[in-house]
């Protein structure tokens, strides 16, 4: 039986700005990255949406971010190694606190908006998390694409496990399996049902079509981001769950997959 | 031998702002509540100032304030008791963070400022931060004056020990161990030889002479609050505890000091 | 003719927080009071809410509020007369530089939640934000209830216009006009049809029925407060400004009104 | 005669948090330049500041900044055009709102710390600050280096003028008058005397020695930047101050010196 994990980016309301439709989403995924109240959320949206992922049986990562609430983490900011190290603990204590009281705890660590696409190719950036990560429980996995990430480096380097191979729905491939560029015409993919085809195939035949045609072959996907922000979206996830049931693809937190015989 | 524990707020600095002598008063105290970021501290405050009090032996306990940096935690807010409860976890997390990677651990809460005057009188909050604290680490100990405060009365509801029996140096008493408030003539003791012989007496003799002049039996005090956030203050803190030294009374930790016999 | 000043808080998205439809709700409104950063709103929001105000022709107020982002200014502190003169003095600063690029200017001012709350109510608060609102520019209006507040009485006494005698088109009135206090029963208008009728009664006959079934008279009403932060409050908005029209009662900003011959 | 003017940074307090001896340096200095709550600062300090310019004379200028007060403004964040232009207004309009109530107006605007070095170097930058002063009040002065700053070129786009030829007190200069990069060996000039000799020498003879010995023409300068941060540094402010006395060199703000004939 092949497996995914359905992942979405959570807790990231704050305050009274209510963001996503957090108890919608936690009937579909599997696993969450939960903001920690730098670029998003707060402590009363961090207990509660930990404690709706405790009731859904939904796996808790930590979303690490800048603090800069304004900004949504998504403005570069020129941090220290230091910086970014004691950020990252002080996000992963305030969320450990939740997940404490609630019987479960933090699975795994990734960077979230600018943080996020910085520490795939800044060393400084992916040195301070992963370090942070190990120091406050090496244990802790750290979600990163395997190919393309110095998350990944600094993970074996630390002796931390690695969750990757994210498999974009709505996104075409380049021969090289890049992603086409955002704004390039057919960077994206609009039609629901060949995005759902795509995700099916590329689970079950590690196989997909690149933007030029070609047929490529894929590392098995682990890993899908769904967004839950926006009613379309939601109903879009609820499609896709429903399309890996009726293929009989379980939906299961990458390193709590079954291995295959 | 008796034993008193010197304790102060500390790690109040943020970012550019230094608030206190940090090292020098470390040299001083026994023990330390620090700021989490909330109404003073930030993550690299956080992580020097435990970094240092490991060094110089000093037990760290979490300072829990409200999320209000400009006025330094000492505004009161009308918070919800859920509010109150996820402020404090927050807090108590992120400072575990720090104290996990330097080997050490929170040993004991208390509030900060207005939040911590509210704690002694206001049900709904003591209650908050004793039930976050307790969910948290039920091994933590609560920072309060047993005689007069609520947070007394949620400490046993939760089983949580208690440290109290503040002895106020530069303060005079009223009949009834009340302080003498503040504003009012001969609220503060001015006179440093004085403050100081007042200290010795109370922990030997057990007695203090109130401001009318009677002499009046005092339960053992066990912590002084020494401050280091001005250079005079600092010159007096250093006085005491040559004082201390020159009577042979121990700087230990409240719940540290051996039983006497 | 008749005359009603429909008005609406707005500007109170924050960063990538999208709260309400301020492109819906401007084509309705005649006054807006405009969030200034410190409960809600951005210098982004700010100046695409100022140029679209402009654009529509509607009249802008200052929403002054505390500096309370997470708490969205609805949770009370304890701040000083000094305090409360300089956030209100900042807040109208910096809303007045957005209405000055886009050729306009602040008419209003006027407290949010719990500020505004209490400077209906306290003395001190009321007298801060009116000097303030006097200092920055004395030909500002305070937007209070002329009978039940105490904003006015500073504003007479500072020589400022007050606009007020808001009606509550969604809340059931006693009979001596006070509203029925949330939370009891019939508190609430449900009956959208009730509601629009209670306010064509209220301006064009100056009466309206009481929670106890007697008809009372009122002071002409000029403000009726719109909210537009959801698709069915937008309707109901849209529906009463239809009524509005049908009944050939105009909308127009209070202090705008042609005087009755 | 010749003139100097003598400026400082101010109104960087925070809360609880006080930087600077603002009283002190404001018996020596000619022009400040004030923060406006982004990067330090607080609506208390900021009128308390403005109101003690005003007591002594000193000119004041808006220090703009990124909002971000736990990095004092010093770490570099990636804006938009938009962000910066709105942010710039923002912070010029609450300046204003204390200048207006104490009868003054702001004269010039200058990027702090990150934002500000930056202005000097990036056209997006340099393009939206000016933009955004010139729209708010067109006589505005721009506060940059004459020789190599971008903000030069847009005030003078927008028609604006600028105050300039800064004189480095405690800086080394190259022949091309490019300042000897910090951490360079002879970057600063750390012998008190010599430094006071060099003002003398520049102001009087427009000359000075590079850090090669060779002596080197300069322009007059206008404009010295004065610290007043730390106890040395107010004691340096005023021995240079008497050191200008004793030249019969003025000390006034660069935009009202009176023109030579």
């Amino acid at each position: 039986m092949k497996y995914i994990d359905l992942n979405s980016d959570l807790g990231e309301s704050f305050g009274n700005y209510k963001l996503e439709n957090t108890d919608a989403i936690l009937d579909i995924i599997s696993s969450a990255n939960l903001a920690c109240g730098f670029h998003a959320g707060d402590p009363m949206v961090m207990n509660q949406t930990v404690a709706k992922c405790v009731e859904k049986g939904v796996v808790i990562g930590a979303h690490v971010g800048y603090p800069d609430l304004q900004g949504f983490g998504r403005r570069k900011m020129d941090l220290t190694f230091d910086e970014i190290y004691n950020f990252t603990l002080y996000q992963l204590g305030a969320l450990e606190a939740f997940t404490r009281i609630h019987g479960t705890r933090i699975r795994h660590v990734n960077g979230h908006g600018a943080l996020g696409n910085l520490s795939h190719k800044d060393e400084k950036v992916a040195h301070a998390i992963v370090k942070a990560a190990h120091d406050f429980d090496p244990s802790l996995l750290i979600a990163a694409p395997r190919a393309s990430s110095c998350m990944v480096k600094y993970a074996e380097q630390y002796g931390m496990g690695v969750i990757g191979n994210m498999f974009h729905v709505d996104r075409n491939y380049e021969e090289d399996l890049a992603l086409v560029p955002r704004g390039t015409p057919q960077a994206m993919i609009e039609d629901e049902d060949v995005a759902l085809a795509r995700v099916i195939r590329a689970i079950k035949e590690n196989k997909v079509v690149a933007v030029t045609g070609k047929d490529i072959d894929i590392a098995p996907p682990k890993r899908i981001l769904i967004h839950g922000d926006q009613p379309k979206a939601l109903i879009f996830a609820k499609k896709m769950k429903d399309a890996l049931d009726a293929e009989g693809i379980g939906i299961c937190y990458s390193a709590d997959m079954p291995v295959e015989e």
